[in-house]
């Protein structure tokens, strides 16, 4: 590993602690209740996560000559507001693990089992109840969080109220518009998709929180309401293209990423029909009969690991991993230069290294 | 009806109409995708709704000698903030109808059926998706609408991040709390609970979203950050109180209230076993075989009719409908001499008229 590239882990390691104490702070403890809300609310960040929004929105910060200690409660706000998105969407997608551990509602549903003595569709309604309302109280902690950089911190008020703003009508509603339309082409067939439509919807459910850290770290740090000042075009034009690259890496490793590392099974973006850019790649080079193999186990809840496999090999093959990878690297080296209108600093050398990291990571 | 009475309506139904513009402002129009997401988000405030908290919000705004028209967003967003519990909580209840229509997640798995083929299971599945993602993008709706009020209106940027903080903290946090305990409540034995419990539980769900309307009516009139002010106090210790007496008017009509004037099924209450004052009183007095009649029905989802019937008739019987009208009467006679500290006016006789509408309602 090169000295730069453990800089740079110390660098972002350095960031997830603040993050993730200052969340942990004894403050928030009695917010929520009763018990099982409360484990619920805080099961996820008490998993080991990589928090690359806050670190985006604190080197966005110093990037722009602010003060990344005045940024850290929009910082905790952004990687809770991630959280609750991940918590809902684990009830959606039906799926099972989520950072080595048992999904919010499975894991309620497990208690409501065990210490309640529920039936099991009684168990199965305590654990999506309890998914629901979790996920509430974390948008609602998000937004308390942004408060609290005006409120406990330096940054002025109207800074604040024009985050806030954003990030509950623009950004909740490009980001749940990205998340319907993925539910929703699921049941489509892959032939009619643009591979644009594709990328469009994985950029609403990834790119537009990517695109908000960074700008809410240079407004912050800038002490700015003006979302067209050029630095903070620069730094949020990076950063989107940066999270379209994530995401698409992101439906790599759920493919072919190591179940260990990524702390989550792979297959179930098989199992749930996901239309991603790798299934639009492969059927794009394949022949009518493999097509037809795709489709017919492409959205089969119940598909055994050989079927899986066999889908997992024919993605490869077809060179679906392979170009969406060539793509995923093509739009980082296009996201490289909107950081030209920075001046020089280690901060700029932490953006691009956190770019590289966004495609090559394995977890 | 009395001149009084005809006033109250007339300057309630004032007060509804410029909340409900306001939502349907075109601005909003294009915020909501795709379209069976959008038609989610509008389907509660399309149907005719009492707007109760919007009216005292701008009431008590008033009644402190503020500005009603610089408190409209805020009115809206309390409006908007109650929604959004409504569309999750209709799920979690597993209710058919709301407001004379069907519940959002009903609506849409019969879109699922009807428009996209879905099969029965992945219907009921896409009606949650859209229930949750609906209600999260109501609940930023909300945050972004007193937003408005210091980006559009008159009020001091410190007043509106004290009550997005208020909001999404201590008023989420309490009323989820209330929610959960509910759910909770609805599998332990009913002669386990004391009154206090109770009532604690009902104050969470529904008084807390009153306080807050009134505080934040009362602040925004006052221009002030200061909750403790005596004025401030004053109103929101009055609406807290008439908040947890309209939760037992409304707990009295699901049980003998007219289905067609409330526009949702009676006996649902009695299906899901909710743990209300009245189940409460009718146990107190019930004879032991009578307790075990209770029992049996209470909590059971395919109880019949006649099942629903033969409770119903119980708990008046046993004096469970009118302990709890009594109570709810008490609660408003306790809650009237809070407004003693603000000097008597139009709004504050309005007030009054809206503390005794919130029990003598029958929808």
């Amino acid at each position: 590993m090169s000295t730069q590239a453990t800089d740079f882990f110390f660098e972002l390691e350095k960031r997830e602690k603040l993050v993730t104490s200052y969340l942990n702070s004894k403050e928030f403890e009695g917010w929520f209740n009763p018990p099982h809300l409360k484990e619920a609310v805080y099961s996820y960040i008490h998993r080991s996560g990589k928090r690359l929004r806050p670190a985006v929105l604190l080197l966005s910060c110093g990037a722009v000559g602010g003060m990344e200690e005045d940024a850290i409660p929009a910082a905790a706000a952004v990687e809770m507001f991630h959280t609750w998105t991940l918590v809902h969407d684990d009830l959606i997608d039906n799926d099972e693990k989520r950072r080595g551990g048992y999904t919010v509602h499975t894991q309620a549903s497990l208690w409501a089992k065990q210490e309640l003595n529920y039936s099991d569709s009684q168990a199965k309604d305590y654990g999506r109840d309890i998914a629901v309302l979790a996920g509430d109280v974390q948008q609602g902690w998000a937004v308390s969080l942004l408060c609290d950089g005006s409120l406990k911190r330096k940054v002025k008020p109207e800074v604040t109220l024009t985050l806030i703003k954003m990030l509950e009508s623009y950004v909740i509603n490009t980001l749940v518009s990205g998340e319907t339309l993925d539910i929703q082409f699921a049941k489509q067939k892959i032939e009619s998709f643009k591979p644009e439509q594709i990328i469009d919807m994985l950029w609403r459910k990834t790119g537009v929180l990517y695109e908000y850290s960074a700008r809410a770290g240079a407004m912050i740090g800038l002490s700015t309401t003006d979302i067209d000042d050029k630095r903070v075009k620069a730094l949020s034009g990076f950063t989107s293209k940066c999270g379209t690259a994530f995401q698409l890496q992101d439906d790599i490793l759920g493919i072919v990423g190591n179940e260990k590392q990524l702390g989550k099974p792979i297959g179930s973006d098989i199992r749930e029909g996901k239309r991603t850019i790798i299934t639009y790649y492969a059927f794009k080079n394949a022949s009518s009969q493999q097509k037809t193999k795709l489709e017919s186990i492409l959205g089969k809840p119940d598909a055994t690991k050989e079927q899986i496999n066999e889908v997992t090999q024919l993605l490869v093959q077809l060179g679906g991993i392979s170009e969406t990878k060539q793509l995923a690297e093509q739009i980082i080296r296009e996201a490289r230069p909107e950081l030209d209108a920075l001046p020089d600093s280690d901060y700029k050398k932490l953006l691009l290294a956190w770019a590289d990291f966004m495609i090559s990571r394995e977890f």
